[in-house]
C-alpha cells in the first residue's frame, strides 16, 4: 500500500464522485482547474460545479502535495526535520433548495519520510431543515460503512464528529454531524491496507448517500422565508469554517491555494442581529436538534 | 483620570455618535439591548441600526467589563493573577449603497489591579469602490487628529493599520486602512490624560468623517453589477473579521456576547469561485489599490 496507490485511488474517487453528482444534478458540469504549488511540490485538481438544477455551488477537490513537513506538525510530534507527502479529496456542496442539505466529505492520507503515516477524514451533513428520516438514513448509512470494518468505529467517530463540527459561540452543532476521524494508523488489529480500505469505503459511500438525499428533497416546495433561513444557516457554516475548521486554518496558514480552500464558502450568506425563530416553527425544531449526542440511528 | 471618567466619556461618545448617525441617515433608528456578563462583571449597551436610508446594518456598541484577567493576557505579560477592567466603543457600519464605504471604529481602555493600563483603537475605511478624493479626505482627517497630539502618531499608526487590516490569503488590505494603535501607555512625554485626550479625539472625529462620506456618496447611482461586487467585498470583510481580527477572536474565545461581537458581519455576502474583474474596470482599479504603503495624503 504505497503512496502512489493511495493517490491513484483518490484521483479515481474524485472522478467517480464528479460523474455521479453531474448525473444526479442533470445540468451542472464540473469545471476543472489544475494547479501546482509554487516553489514547493505537487498540486491538485480543483473541480467546481455551479448553477446546476440542484447544486448551486460546490467543489470536489483532489490534491497531492509534498515537501518539508510544516513546523507545527513537527513540533506537535516532537520531531525534527522530515519530508512529507499528503493527498486527499475534499468536498462541500451547497444546494439551491433550502430543503436539500449541505454536505461535506474529506478523505486524506499523510506520510513522512521517517515512516510515520496516518489517514483521516469524515462526512457530515448540514440540513437547513432537519428531517429525522433523512438524518436516520444518513447515520445508518455511515454506521453500515463503519461496521463493515470495525465494530467500534461508528460510535467513536460519530462522537468525534459531534465534537468537531461544533460552533461554541453559538452553542450549536454545524448540522447533524456524521463521522470524523484523524490519525488512523496501523495497530496490532488493523494493517495499513485495512485502514485504507475503510477510508476508501467512506469515500465511495458519499455519492450514493448524497444523491439519494438530493433526489428525495429536490422537488419539495419552498418560499422566500425558507430561503432567508437557508442564508442564515449558511452564515453559521461560514462561521464554523473560518473560525474553527482545522483544515481551512491549516490551508490558509501554510499558503495553500485560497480559491480551492474557500470553495467551501456558500454562494450567499446573511447575518441579521439576534435573528429569532418563531415558536413551534420548523426553524425552531431544527435549532433544537443542533445538539451533540443525539442518537440518529433506527431504534 | 480614573476608570469611571473614561467609562462615562465612552458612554457619551456612544450617545453622540448614535445621534449623529441617525441624523445623517434620516430614517434608521438605533435599537438598544442592555446586557450583563453571566457570572462575571459588567456588561454593555449594544445599539443596532438597520434598514435606514443609507445604513443597511450597523452597530455602535459600548461595554464596560471587569473580572479576573484572562490567562492569555497574563501569560503574555509574564504576570500571575490580577483583576482587570476594560471599557470601549466599537462600531461597524455597512451601508446599503455600494458607493458608500464600510467603516469601522474602536476605542478601548484596559487596566489591571496591578496598575498596568493601556489604550487602543483605530478607524479604518473599506470602500467597495475606492474614490481617491474620499481616501485623501479620510486620511487627511486622521492625520489632523493625530497631529493635534503627537507628530509621529499618524505615520506610525497608519503603517500599523496597513499591517493590521490585511488579509494574507488574499494578499489584499481590507480597505484603504486608516489608523490603528494598541497598548498606548504613559511615557516621559505623555501623561495618561494626554493619551486619553487623543483617544477621545479619535472617537469624536468618527461622526463628522463618516457622515461627510455618507452625504457625499449616498445619492450616486448604482446597478446590480455594483451590488454584486459589494457582496463579494463584504465576503472579504467576513474573512478578515472571522479569520484574523484579534478583537473578534478574543471576544469569541472569552465567551463574550456573540451577537454584539458579530454585529460586524455584513447583512449579506457572496462567494464566487475565482471571481474575476474586467480589465480596466472600476473593480480592477479598486483591487489594485488594496495594497499596503499607499500614501493617501494630499501631496
Amino acid at each position: 500500500m504505497d503512496k502512489n496507490t493511495i493517490q491513484k485511488a483518490f484521483e479515481k474517487l474524485q472522478d467517480d464522485i464528479c460523474n455521479e453528482l453531474e448525473k444526479a444534478d442533470g445540468k451542472g458540469v464540473f469545471k476543472q482547474d489544475l494547479w501546482e504549488r509554487e516553489n514547493n511540490g505537487g498540486g491538485g485538481r480543483t473541480r467546481i460545479i455551479k448553477d446546476g438544477n440542484v447544486i448551486e455551488k460546490g467543489g470536489v477537490n483532489f490534491s497531492a502535495v509534498h515537501g518539508k513537513t510544516p513546523e507545527k506538525i513537527l513540533a506537535a510530534l516532537g520531531l525534527s526535520e522530515s519530508d512529507f507527502f499528503a493527498t486527499g479529496v475534499s468536498i462541500v456542496i451547497h444546494p439551491k433548495s433550502p430543503m436539500v442539505p449541505i454536505i461535506h466529505m474529506n478523505v486524506r492520507y499523510f506520510e513522512m519520510s521517517n515512516g510515520i503515516f496516518w489517514f483521516g477524514g469524515g462526512i457530515d451533513l448540514t440540513p437547513h431543515y432537519i428531517d429525522e428520516t433523512d438524518a436516520t438514513f444518513f447515520h445508518n448509512s455511515l454506521k453500515n460503512v463503519c461496521d463493515r470494518h470495525y465494530a467500534s468505529y461508528y460510535s467513536k467517530f460519530k462522537t468525534w464528529a459531534d465534537d468537531y463540527f461544533y460552533i461554541p459561540h453559538r452553542q450549536e452543532t454545524r448540522g447533524i454531524g456524521g463521522i470524523f476521524f484523524d490519525r488512523l494508523s496501523e495497530t496490532s488489529e488493523k494493517t495499513k491496507t485495512d485502514i485504507f480500505n475503510f477510508v476508501l469505503d467512506v469515500g465511495n459511500q458519499f455519492a450514493p448517500i448524497y444523491t439519494e438525499l438530493m433526489n428525495k428533497n429536490k422537488s419539495l416546495a419552498f418560499n422566500s422565508a425558507h430561503e432567508k433561513w437557508q442564508k442564515v444557516r449558511r452564515g453559521r457554516y461560514v462561521e464554523f469554517n473560518l473560525v474553527y475548521d482545522k483544515g481551512t486554518k491549516f490551508g490558509l496558514d501554510t499558503n495553500g491555494r485560497t480559491e480551492s480552500i474557500l470553495m467551501s464558502m456558500p454562494p450567499e450568506a446573511q447575518w441579521e442581529y439576534c435573528f429569532d425563530v418563531e415558536k413551534g416553527s420548523e426553524e425552531e425544531k431544527t435549532l433544537n436538534l443542533l445538539k451533540k449526542g443525539i442518537n440518529w440511528l433506527n431504534q
